[in-house]
């Protein structure tokens, strides 16, 4: 029997103990932006390098040193480096995941306690927080070296492995560790690295596996407006003064169209049409305009065309209205004319957007269309933050090889998808170490990575480890 | 010597004695917002019943029930009603005025503590909280009655009080004491009332006495979206769906232009253009646009031209955009897509616009403007709560008696002006009692009612009372 049917075999037959493996990784309440917490997601980080240890995988803790987050200053958890293997025939892999989870309490709305991973038989799922956000693909890696391990095989090309512990708060101090690692050249953990690995998104749907080869940027604004020298009262001063939230009200207002097109000139121009190649990539995804609706909860899909909601969320860029800083926000009357108001806004961008060509253009548009309200207020347009997009192209070796993988396993070709997201160490990976980088999701699009009752489909987690297994061996044989 | 011009000398000899006991006023902390005040809301209300009785007004407190505020079930201060003389000859002038106060904190960002009055001698200040607003007043009357006691002179009228103490607070419970006592006929306090008399705003600037004949009514509303079944991450769903904010903030725009004009066809058009005559009165104010910017704290006035600013707040609607509930509001970046949005916006009313013949203006505008952004969330206007206008005549021998006791004063002409707030109980009384109404200021323009460091001038309060008893010799006197 070949080597790769001997490790899906033992996936099957040890699928029970692997379960009980992601329970203990559950039960640890590793959450990243609650200061309580902090002592829980370092104890994970310790599990999960005691656990890779244990596989005989070499590691390294590195320390990223302190933050100050509600009022405390406390240690970051460390990112752990891992190698396995120094095959100079063999290709290397990098594979990156997080052992922080999001906050998660039962009064949220969990029908369960949410660090108890309750096995669902008759749904055949796995409910917990962390179960596919991102504990279940981390534990999938495990269960694949456990079993070259006990099978008494070798692994078919040598791991890298980049895990961090705050990622659901901004991957603090990762990208340096990253380049500093890189930087280190051979003697560094991400020296020969061939291509990279990421588990941490979804399908596009629930039926589907998928491969992800691109992410939106995304450029986070506020347009700033400001007269009065206080709040005023709109009895005593309403329609005497301009009014700040008037304009900003007119300015925002002419950003995007309801049916969702950029009104600054230029944004959506930067992006090429599609080919008739790329809109037949969309029209054979596994997807309905229901899927959407299904998603946001209501009947609001931009369109009936699949194709157009496809390209809308995966190679169109977005803008979007968040709301107002400075403005009367809660319930009831308040008869205010606010003094100072920010209007935040975002721009999700696509190649060959960036925040530093997409910037000018809202400067540009902005200042035109004040200096057409000819108003004595003024106004300021604040840049808050950005990121690149990111792109990876799917005809390399290892798309090929993930493809190959799900195809053996799923008997599906996947989806080829594009997140309207971002998940910045990808474009970190790839810029730093200037290898193809693979999004291979676990779980499914119903899985509530973020929400309550988050869960990772007992197939999802025992199919998807014989993928991730699988795709090694694609990765060993591809040319 | 006449008997008015005597009570103006006692005026002046019996300052000190005045200003002493407006302090005694000022120390009682009666703020009737603040639960733990509310006892002393009560004790100022008796505080002012015992000066009432000692100078000889018959008085009944009308107990208002309770409510429930802060968590507690709290028993309302007491309507105070008086009565002064019953002479079938006289006219009979009703008074009102509040004897509850804004809360303070010294924390707040006063220079001495609110609740001691401060006589600042240079700059001829009253300094405390509720110096000016309503307590100044108030004690104003009561010097009038005192000096007329005091001298063993006849009141030139009768005269009856309404005492509140819940003004601060939404003057609770009045309106139906008010209507009540109108139903008793010749068994009530209000049997017989030619005229009243309100002295509880203040003049359009820091020179010149007003009279104020008009105040602006309101209807706000909430336009409200909905589409998601909940907030939605701006990456995954960005130009996929049809966005609440995106309609909200186009609907919200198409409310008033940037000059103050409102768009909702109907609205301005409803009020008749102004008069030469009209016109001319607000050209002889003594008032320029500097005065509207100096309040406003910033360089925003809509207008040059001084009448144009001041038929804005006096006799023009205003329409304000207050902000969005539901919205993101805090401060940072946030990438929502809101699910459910309120826009809040009120418009302040003048005659012949009432919130009964705007709403539906509102409501048709508003969905006609819907339904051409051709969009798949649901909108609803939700009017919250509103009130009329009110204006007066001032060709009233009510008005021309206030005239002539401020030029007999003041020497001046003083400014007719119309409030662009609400002051309710002057609409409850016109109606209730279906006489004249006056509004005749005591304090200037930059007394700070409702801010840090509220004062009176001190010539204010003298002249001011010397005014008050003045006034009441000229009704006597009208034809």
């Amino acid at each position: 029997m070949a080597a790769r049917t001997k490790v899906v075999e033992y996936v099957d037959q040890n699928a029970d103990s692997f379960i009980e493996r992601l329970a203990q990784a559950v039960r640890i309440q590793s959450i990243s932006s609650d200061a309580r917490h902090r002592q829980d997601v370092i104890a994970m980080g310790k599990w999960l390098n005691d656990q890779l240890v244990s596989l005989g995988v070499t590691t390294k803790l590195v320390d990223l040193g302190t933050h100050v987050m509600q009022g405390q200053t406390l240690p970051l958890p460390p990112a752990i480096l891992g190698k396995l293997g120094e095959d100079k025939k063999k290709r290397t892999v990098l594979i990156y995941g997080h052992y922080d989870v999001q906050p998660a309490l039962k009064s949220d709305g969990w029908n369960t306690d949410p660090f108890e991973l309750v096995v669902d038989k008759e749904g055949g799922k796995l409910i917990g927080r962390g179960a596919t956000d991102d504990k279940g693909p981390i534990l999938g890696w495990l269960n694949v070296i456990q079993a070259h391990k006990s099978l008494g095989l070798d692994m078919p090309v040598n791991l890298r492995f980049c895990f961090e512990g705050m990622e659901e708060n901004g991957s603090e101090g990762l990208d340096e560790c990253v380049v500093d690692e890189v930087r280190k050249g051979t003697d560094g953990y991400f020296s020969g690295v061939d291509c990279v690995c990421i588990s941490d998104n979804y399908w596009l749907n629930t039926r589907t596996p998928a491969l992800t080869y691109g992410l939106r940027g995304i450029a986070y604004f506020s347009i700033n407006v400001t007269g009065p020298g206080q709040d005023l009262h709109s009895g005593l001063f309403g329609r005497m003064v301009h009014e700040p939230m008037t304009d900003l009200i007119k300015l925002m207002s002419r950003l995007v169209d309801n049916n969702g097109n950029i009104l600054i000139p230029g944004v959506d121009e930067m992006v090429p049409p599609p080919t008739p190649e790329e809109i037949n990539l969309y029209r054979e995804m596994d997807y309905t305009t229901a899927d959407v609706e299904e998603a946001a909860g209501g009947p609001i899909a931009i369109s009936e065309d699949k194709v157009t909601v496809l390209m809308a969320r995966m190679r169109s860029p977005s803008l979007s209205l968040h709301g107002i800083e400075g403005a009367f926000s809660a319930a009831g009357c308040k008869t205010v004319i606010p003094s100072k108001v920010g209007g935040k806004f975002s721009i999700r961008l696509v190649p060959p957007q960036t925040p530093e060509n997409i910037i000018p253009l809202v400067n540009a548009y902005l200042e035109s269309e004040f200096a057409k309200l000819n108003s004595k207020n003024k106004m300021t347009i604040e840049y808050l933050h950005g990121g690149k997009p990111w792109v990876a192209d799917v005809k390399h070796w290892n798309f090929e090889a993930a493809k190959r993988a799900i195809e053996a396993i799923y008997k599906k070709t996947p989806d080829y998808t594009r997140e309207g997201g971002s998940i910045p160490v990808t474009l970190t990976f790839a810029e730093a170490l200037g290898v193809n980088v693979l999004l291979l999701p676990m779980g499914r699009a119903d899985d509530g990575a973020h929400s309550t009752n988050e869960k990772l489909d007992r197939s999802n987690f025992i199919e998807g480890t014989k993928v991730l297994g699988t795709y090694l061996y694609e990765v060993a044989a591809a040319v």
